[in-house]
């Protein structure tokens, strides 16, 4: 139940209306500090590469300078070790740690906030965190392609249907299935650097929006930070939000891909699939029902992707049509940003997890494309190829085919080659090998195709390419 | 900085690679106690509601209703004291009451269970958290509109430019204006009454997903818990979440109407418009610049519109494509209701708060719609009309009338019968009393219209319809 | 390929370095003659309904009266022929009906547009446009839910395994299976009604925006236009779109329902589940793999969720942060509730022809709740019933039938009273009724349950409540 | 009104019921020609690339190959001739293109297809789409920052306020501000080239989805048709569409960034800012009213990024959860990004015009900078550096200097050395200077500061960076 607010202030002209006085509703709705003090490292990172500036270039004394790095070094220590009380008062982070510092060192702190503003502060530190989150994140699905690549090599000939439409169309091999999602996830790592590369720049030194008249150095901030350079335009610079909303699209698609695998997860996992089994750690079970085991963590990447999504218009919406350049409310850019990787990070975790913890069923794989008919289209075009029969007669002698298999209730390699005489004369020991699985995948030897070597080797440049070494 | 995860169990397959043993990833995925812990005063009513039914119903014993209900009462006091421990590996709000009902009274706590689900349980706590959300969101949106109310009594009569495409078009009333924010308010509680009146239906006696053959009386609970009925199919009471995406869609559309006004107010409190003050308690100042009131909270409330569409937009794409019943997605469904809840909740508080606090500046308001030559089109029309000018003629007139003004810098109202005599012998005093603001907003007595004496009747309608009670 | 423009203007300052003159591209960006002319039928309504009043009110006379309903009929008829000739030049249908009309009956025409502007003309014929689709939706709802039915006749004491997370939990029936849909579609029918009843107010007359101050009745246009009542508030006339908004918010709702049985018809169709079987109609197959039937228009259906939930957070985002009262921005409004409106209506007859036409495989239903196990938590209950024991115990026993079931490769159902003798003694014949499939579901008699009587009666009730009447 | 569908067939099971038989509604849902036609030339360059690797590599003769290009060749001239007849029947542009092919050249037309499916066809076709989306997009982007960056060169030294929370803040230069949007500009463009990059590889020859037997070249057709590679896993290349969700969040980023400016153009054109004046191409004015500009190009690009992002979650939420491999869900993939596209380059067009054509108002910008007391956080700080006082103090003197131009009614470079006398003896001339609006912004000399000289340096370093070329 939405908890009653209690009536601080009746005496407000609409506070007998409603439940709370204009100051309490100001005091829930203006802080940010619950939100931004997951930002303390990156903003004391920055105030540390602000004052060695100012000092270098002469602003601040060398002995207020370090008077403020030993202050911030205790202010992290602070809340590090939980000790530092966060203040709504104080409103957001910056305030907090300015505010500390000050108690801890006096009026060297003050001095700190020379040629800066809280507009070019908050830009940095969001950042900076974002860049670290990429990290995270670049680690998190390098690990995701480590498992599938390690499924894709054991089980690399292993035949599986191909679906299109969830209907089993070829047949493929599961390593080709795997490897599938390692070149989604390689586009999403390429996505996420080239959002790096964009947001790597220092907005330090634009101070409120317009520069300052002091001698600051905003290439030595960009460089102590690790920034490429500094931010070009100042207005931009304390405006712009299009790293976050990257950095959401980003992780809106790869949250997708994973929300593919996922599904695939679930369904595979039906007993009517029964194509792979996930470990316990990754599903809930029952203790009647053995065979029960709901996928419970894919089921809930696939939910993040909407999430993640949401986080995405939210932002994109709230950014929409805001003038030049700081307004207030860029201050709702946080949450969906944190949301969003707090979800994919987690989803990644889990998902790596699942693949490298799920047992492949290959006699079920094997079954279910024998069942398909999966290589229906194999023996019409070798028809076409080989014997030089017309498409549409080709189509038609296939279809017999097909339908004696229904009827014997076999796969169609398991047809005899007296069979396939039944049908047509033309049909031999060749027709039946067409008809083989393992034929069939082994002749898809196009560039990117099926056939188990390919598979292999295409592990293998992925390996080299994706996680820069070979095969453990 | 997104926090490294420690390292704790490195012997899996691809822990070695990964930061993260699969169950550290699964626990902190999995649970949801985190998040439906806000539920707990509706999941222990609706535990008393089924405790009370299961023993009328003979299922239960009358000493287990008892303990059960005594044990419940304390549960609910220790939470509410602050003195329940939330346990992660209980997952959710139910196994942690459930679990501490079980240590306060014994097995009593298992036959709770009986006939129900956590399926049909989640279902009945979430449709009357949102239940109980909507009765709270009613009374902030009628506090706006007495805010709102307020305002139009107050500048019934305050002539202002009437805009299209934010340019000054026709004169029209402050009170005017304020009604049209009345108008659409209303809208919204109604949307919000008809979502509530749709999801007050019992979903509880579902249990898992086909119902149970326990004795048991849906419409006895559904009675005890304010529903209107029991849900007339048990899959689609544990699967449907569409009551959760028409409050959501319902928020979106009404922080949509919030973030129009507050837009209006970030506009209105430039120096340029200068139409209204915020008070201090709704802006944030400078001691330097005094004339610089920072309309923060207006901001705020403009910026949560995106926040709430993208709650939408985001439990919209999980639900898509979910097969029946329950899913783990649905996991996901909370943390939007609860972020939209509380966005909107503060956006309408904040926005009564402003409207009722502001001042509003008449004398600029009157000077815009003056500057603006918003009576243009009435001299236009009253050449047609009074002197039976073609239009296209009474338009050139008009023209002219507006570039003498101009010239001489004064409104149009400023202008003497000798200046508009000198463009048109037809122009006399009933001219210029056409130009003038007051007759202007005093002639358009359309139904709905702006004259001072529609507004007047129109907000003491609005307050009887909408506040249930004429003005105090 | 983008289609290059062609350069039509190279001496404007600009024009050298880009395409296009400024007015080819305000050519191109300003008119929506293309996208509004799908108002023709409203907009002629509307202005028949204000010409009938201002003859009425004397504010035309009776000879314009006429000259103004034959040219509107002669106008109407041009259209509906295809003999008519939108004109970009003249933006807008508004301004072409008008100029096509003086045309045709002269300077009549121009008297039309006295004491209304193009801002509550569009307004007005949006308003009407909705309604109508809503109407039209409506039929096609009530169509699905006629199938549905028919389905649920059909099939109701077809027992087939109810899923939660995708996973065979309880044996549920297929009839109650298709009434879970039944619901979920009443209550889009209802926030269809809703919002059909909430938009049904007249905004004719609110002139540009200020109200007119010539006598008209918008009572009267009102109740010529079957609205219920004038809007309020001129001001709120011109700039709401809540109206569209809540529309397409249902419509998101409803496609989410649609796409959730998509996602089962396309599970249920593929060879691994084999529930159902769509109809050549709705599939595209192969004439090689008759086997194989795509379930395209599911897939389509379960698309256009996702298009429906664009057009509303597209619309959302256009109208968030406006001021009052009409801006440019609302002309894309429309685009999206085109694109949902036919996006729905489409999807609601596909999916009506695929429930229609579909075959359900009652055996295959069966076979799959048997080899799910389904009954098992049955067992285990009535253990605790029937023979006292204690839940954990109950548990033990159920999960050694259960694993003596797949040992023999059998369902629990087909195991016998011996069987079950050689696991725990007190199991008997009882036990092994408790064990049928068809029991199970027959004791489901909880208020709104699967017993197969339940549903039989559901159907009934639904088939008087939603279709009006009884089973043909 | 939408359309009545007409009863076609009233005999099926459901017909009776709803207004169509399951034929004519499969004939609606099912085609896509209406959309995909425009990707003919797309489609054709495909089929001309595949051709002559086919015959390359000898899978068809040199003849067939011949006859291939000469049909494709006449194809191609009819449709862009208007000649083209395309049928629904036909489903989509794969089909017509090939089967006007067959009735131009016979039999060879369906050696064509040979080593290729719709499924890798159309994927190729929308990458070749994209790709060319892409470079129309960035010579329309580039249009825009060199129409931003003349209006930087021409009003690089006029002062006008900066704003936070659209509040009069420091004074910046107008061109400064132009310079911030070039700066954005540039961002999108390297989203979008990043894009290209990514997408730019080549899925023909994946075939169905599992590569194929025939010997065919991939590189070969990539390199005809400009991918950099082809793709590397054959599952993946008919599976993907995260390159148009990538494009989609380009576009809705950079809409978001033009909706700023839109909106910056709709308050700036207002008589109470009257910063600019656009031209009269991209305004709707009044023939009476000679002040009244509607912005409605400005407004109309404002809505776009709504739109656009609208497009962006609506493609998001389609592909999320899709198994793979093709699934007809992907056919709602490209009405989204049609639109998107359409929506950006009319945008991009429109606001290149408005910028290029609007005069800038200089002395309303100084007026309006003056006024709001702009330079007062200036003098501020002046007091702190070279004065010695206090923060605290320097704030008290500097409200009293503020106050007292209030109540003056000029600005505080208005004051005299005697007036700031009267405040505090230590003002003197010094202090009056840095009360100058022009040494305010010249004293902003930090990197990326609003210094006129660095605002000149920037914008000739910007023209050269990203427009690849000096000032004409």
């Amino acid at each position: 139940m939405p908890s009653p607010k209690k009536a601080k202030s009746a005496n407000t002209m609409w506070g007998g209306r409603y439940a709370a006085g204009p100051s309490e509703i100001m005091g829930r709705i203006n802080p940010s500090i619950d939100i931004d003090k997951r930002f303390y490292a990156e903003d004391i990172a920055g105030s540390l590469a602000h004052a060695a500036m100012l000092a270098k270039q002469g602003i601040i004394s060398a002995k207020d300078h370090k008077a403020i790095v030993g202050g911030l070094a205790m202010v992290k220590a602070e809340i590090e070790a939980g000790r530092f009380e966060f203040k709504t008062a104080l409103e957001d982070i910056h305030m907090n740690v300015e505010s500390r510092l000050a108690e801890l060192i006096g009026p060297a702190a003050g001095r700190l906030h020379t040629a800066r503003s809280r507009n070019d502060q908050v830009a940095t530190d969001f950042r900076l965190w974002v860049r670290n989150a990429i990290d995270t994140l670049d680690r998190a699905m390098t690990a995701l392609q480590a498992a599938l690549l390690d499924k894709a090599d054991a089980h690399a000939g292993a035949v599986m249907p191909g679906f299109t439409h969830l209907q089993p169309a070829q047949p493929v091999t599961f390593g080709h299935h795997m490897l599938a999602y390692v070149e989604m996830i390689a586009r999403d790592r390429g996505r996420f650097a080239d959002c790096r590369r964009r947001l790597n720049e220092n907005p330090l030194g634009a101070a409120a929006l317009a520069g300052t008249s002091f001698p600051i150095d905003r290439h030595a901030t960009a460089r102590a930070l690790g920034f490429d350079r500094p931010m070009a335009n100042s207005l931009d610079a304390v405006s712009a939000r299009d790293f976050a909303l990257e950095f959401l699209g980003a992780a809106a698609i790869c949250a997708g891909h994973l929300s593919r695998l996922a599904e695939e997860l679930v369904i595979w996992t039906t007993p009517q699939f029964g194509f792979v089994r996930l470990s316990d750690a990754f599903t809930t079970g029952s203790s009647i029902m053995p065979q029960k085991r709901n996928a419970d963590a894919a089921e809930l990447v696939r939910a993040k992707a909407g999430t993640i999504l949401g986080a995405f218009t939210g932002l994109a919406a709230v950014v929409k049509s805001l003038p030049l350049t700081y307004a207030k409310d860029l201050q709702e850019d946080k949450p969906p940003v944190f949301t969003a990787f707090d979800s994919l990070e987690l989803g990644l975790a889990a998902m790596a997890g699942m693949i490298a913890d799920m047992t492949v069923n290959e006699a079920a794989l094997r079954a279910r494309a024998l069942a398909g008919y999966t290589t229906a289209t194999d023996i019409a075009d070798w028809l076409v190829r080989a014997r030089g029969l017309p498409f549409r007669e080709a189509h038609h002698v296939t279809g017999r085919i097909v339908r004696l298999a229904e009827e014997r209730g076999c796969g169609l390699e398991e047809l005899s080659v007296a069979d396939l005489k039944t049908i047509d004369a033309r049909l031999d020991q060749a027709a039946l090998d067409v008809l083989s699985l393992d034929r069939s995948v082994a002749s898809r030897t196009s560039f990117g195709g099926t056939a188990p070597k390919n598979v292999r080797a295409a592990a293998k440049a992925a390996r080299r390419k994706y996680l820069g070494k070979a095969k453990p």
